[in-house]
């Protein structure tokens, strides 16, 4: 069964268990559950620990090696009937944030746990080797930043940076790794991967608003992030005429919308968002005098963002001359857009033309740790729809037929990427 | 000397002393001194008892009778020539905000103080009698709501409503005029007025922007509290499309400026502001699903206050359609203009005319205790520039000058509205 040009109908006949996913999901819901139905589960606390060791019991009763890393990345491996080739990944993160809730992250690795229990109960082997990787501290919520362990994987954080951060409690990431005996013995980045596939929940409400089942993720948006600060003068709200305010929260309004209306004019994938906002002194009787906000700005092309930057700034400059403000606008973090691989993309939209399922091509908005595995290796996503696009929050909710649909197109990808490698070295071995 | 009509001249030649009140003023600033050099003077406070005490001291030294009523308002009277009229009334309040200035309230008492010094040491005897009123809590900062005295003596309050207020401590007004023995037997309110002068800091930049010695205070702005909350939808800032966004905090940043744009098209009096503001979850990567803000809206003549009104109602609605928010828009508060009594307004204008000083009308922005005193006698105010027209605020400044300038001016109204009294009684006693 090594030779996946001579059965190839077998992909289609091959099935996860959708009831099966789902009580994994339910199973470990329970290792930081909250009163609300939700998730907290902050990364090397004892919750993570726990639902670790569950899921590296599961992977070594389906016969996998489980193996760690420096970060405390896991990776349960299946053999292939070529063990020379690096391993087709799937995979996400086990974190949670503290009011999460339990298909961010979960559903990526639950569903390819499946996936390997289905390969395994179908005695089907694979070209390649197959690999579950669980990724550390994908959430933040403890440890700054985010995405710290897939970025260490993908060559952007340096791994003594990421040891030393630190979390309220002054405890470093490092220490928290000892702490719940997860500090493997490999170094972090030393694991090629012939891919990575990555299941997640959209996080937003596209894919439900069209009655989707699968988001064929073709990237993710460059995303740059500002601190905005505006100075006027405090006065007096019934003392002070208009022609004599220097009014920073009439500006901050002016910005808020004009960065609302800059992004609506590129659309359909720019987004462009004030999310917060203090006010000094924020009382109801006077002229504010300062004020902070932040602006996020994302798109999945560059020249755009650039675009919209100087729209921004032409924005900022009309607004602090108009109402005789001072202040400063700074980028203060810029991610790159990131466009998923060709190959790893044809394999999924492969898989859904072998499914009844109805997709789109869809672009991430949110982060992921596909996005700095995809820095090393050919990396693409899959996204469930999610209800209300709602996410980070107890309420979080896709249903057990979205989930299963999604788990079987994530099945289907890799297998399909199995049969590209096969017919490469196929080729490439003159057979 | 008791009859003014026989000499007119010697109101010119009477002059307070700007140093001596600007020496009081630095004497008393010392009562709940601030260590940045303004005042915490709380009403009711011990700094307030002991500014009381002081004031009642160098009044009795005057020859004063200093009488207080069951508000704790206080009242030092000289008497003139007439004893069965109602005196003339001068005054303002000892208290401040709890990082208040020097100015605010205290140059209108020590003024009048300074006026009756004046009188004295010039042997002028006065028709009707003369009185400095110190009015309690008219800041509010401890015990809402503010002008709480005044407004008994207005009839605007209820004296068993002003008496049960609370403190953050759960103390109550009526409790805290006991604590430091100014709790008096005249019943508040049963003291009619001939009239009253209250001369003030503007607390706003106009005098000062227009190098104006005094400013003739013709009435008060109407003014109208809101309280309004925008519903939306929280998002994700990455994964929600801008279409499909329902973004409270753009709908706010619409009414923001609404506001700002509805008051400059109602020169030159109207004024309105945001003053204050929460956003939720107020974090940079989720879309805002709900905002509370705070309208202030003033303008002295109520039909322009109805047309902004609607204006503000009209901006609101078209704001929650065009973003698909839901939200309440609440008038909480209402306070009708008040147009200060013509003839006392006259004796102020005639007493700049006696003088080199330069003047212009004003409306005060800002509540005032002659504002709810006028409700029960003719009543009119005077303005003297402050420094950046900032108050409550412990860098509030005016300058001896500046003070000493308004204090001749209060004492001139005074004068002048005495030879009306004068005049008019001359009149009707047919003599």
């Amino acid at each position: 069964m090594n030779d996946p040009n001579e059965q190839p109908h077998n992909l289609g006949n091959l099935a996860i268990d959708p009831g099966r996913l789902w009580a994994d999901i339910m199973e470990t819901a329970a290792f930081g559950a909250t009163a609300k139905g939700g998730i907290c589960r902050l990364t090397l606390s004892e919750a993570d620990r726990t639902v670790r060791d569950w899921f590296k019991a599961r992977a070594e009763e389906l016969g996998c090696r489980v193996t760690v890393d420096d970060m405390g990345n896991m990776f349960a491996r299946m053999e292939g009937s070529r063990t020379d080739i690096p391993p087709i990944a799937m995979g996400s993160h086990l974190d949670t944030q503290p009011t999460g809730g339990k298909f961010d992250g979960v559903l990526g690795v639950l569903s390819a746990l499946e996936v390997l229990r289905t390969l395994r109960d179908a005695g089907y082997e694979t070209y390649a080797p197959i690999e579950v990787i669980n990724f550390t501290n994908e959430e933040g919520s403890r440890f700054a930043p985010a995405l710290i362990a897939s970025g260490v994987f993908g060559g952007m954080f340096e791994r003594s940076y990421a040891v030393a951060q630190k979390d309220r409690g002054g405890m470093t990431f490092g220490e928290a790794l000892e702490s719940i005996g997860y500090r493997g013995p490999e170094r972090c980045g030393d694991h090629p991967l012939s891919a990575y596939f990555e299941l997640h929940i959209e996080q937003g409400p596209i894919l439900e608003r069209e009655n989707c089942d699968i988001g064929v993720v073709i990237g993710a948006q460059g995303v740059r992030w500002f601190d905005a600060t505006l100075i006027g003068q405090d006065a007096h709200t019934g003392a002070t005429p208009m022609t004599m305010r220097r009014n920073a929260l009439v500006g901050t309004a002016r910005m808020i919308d004009a960065v609302d209306r800059i992004a609506k004019r590129h659309p359909p994938h720019a987004v462009a968002t004030v999310g917060s906002i203090e006010v000094k002194p924020n009382s109801r009787n006077v002229v504010p005098g300062e004020t902070f906000f932040t602006i996020d700005l994302r798109h999945p092309e560059t020249p755009v963002l650039e675009e919209m930057e100087a729209e921004i700034r032409a924005a900022w400059e009309a607004t602090i001359r108009e109402l005789d403000l001072t202040g400063t606008l700074t980028r203060i973090w810029e991610q790159p857009p990131v466009a998923f691989d060709a190959i790893c993309l044809d394999a999924i939209r492969s898989a859904v033309t072998r499914t009844p399922f109805t997709s789109r091509d869809i672009v991430s908005g949110a982060g992921h740790d596909a996005v700095y595995v995809s820095r090393v290796a050919p990396s693409a996503m899959i996204f469930a729809p999610c209800k209300d696009g709602i996410s980070h929050n107890e309420s979080e909710f896709s249903s057990l037929e979205q989930c299963g649909k999604a788990a079987q197109v994530l099945l289907l990808s890799v297998l399909e990427y199995d049969r590209h490698l096969a017919a490469i070295r196929h080729v490439a071995s003159g057979r």
